[in-house]
């Protein structure tokens, strides 16, 4: 995902995802692509960036706090969350925001 | 910065700045650093996380609006944003937005 999302003016949410990754891919990839391909799929989805060199970020962006409880609580996503706290995260920090101004270039 | 950043209990504010680099580095990689060290002994600075893969994601973290606009206006910073706009990015998105919850592994 090497773009800039494309979002709406603000306010919006963003759900920012940092993580360090345990060694090896144990399904890790395949979820990951899988789980984007998802995300785009719910109602409220504005647009996500990812990038991982060391430690991963990956920024999605949502409607709303709704969007965002459902996207949560989608039962395919629920079984990732799973295996990630399971295997495929040392650590990882989950931050939700609202987006108040934005600018670019 | 291959770290998570040990942030406080929110709610605080993120700067998400997300980018496409242009070719070359045109004494981008040391103003990177530089503006790191620099963000860290600013009055409010609550820690950075940063990955580059294709598109560049830099999240800053600050206790306040006012620090982030203290930090927008620092002279150094300000010849670093002028630099960047002019070479270093093909383009860019900052997103000022207010973390109202947090939680992790």
């Amino acid at each position: 995902m090497s773009v800039i999302a494309n979002t709406p003016k603000p306010p919006y949410f963003a759900v920012i995802f940092t993580s360090i990754r345990t060694e090896g891919d144990e399904g890790y990839g395949a979820t990951a692509d899988r789980m984007v391909e998802l995300a785009e799929q719910q109602e409220g989805f504005l647009g996500v960036e990812s990038a991982r060199e060391g430690v991963g970020i990956t920024v999605s962006y949502w409607r709303d706090l709704d969007s965002i409880k459902n996207w949560k609580a989608n039962s395919e996503h629920l079984d990732a969350q799973k295996t990630g706290r399971k295997s495929w995260y040392e650590s990882f920090k989950v931050r939700i925001s609202k987006v108040e101004r934005d600018y670019g270039l």
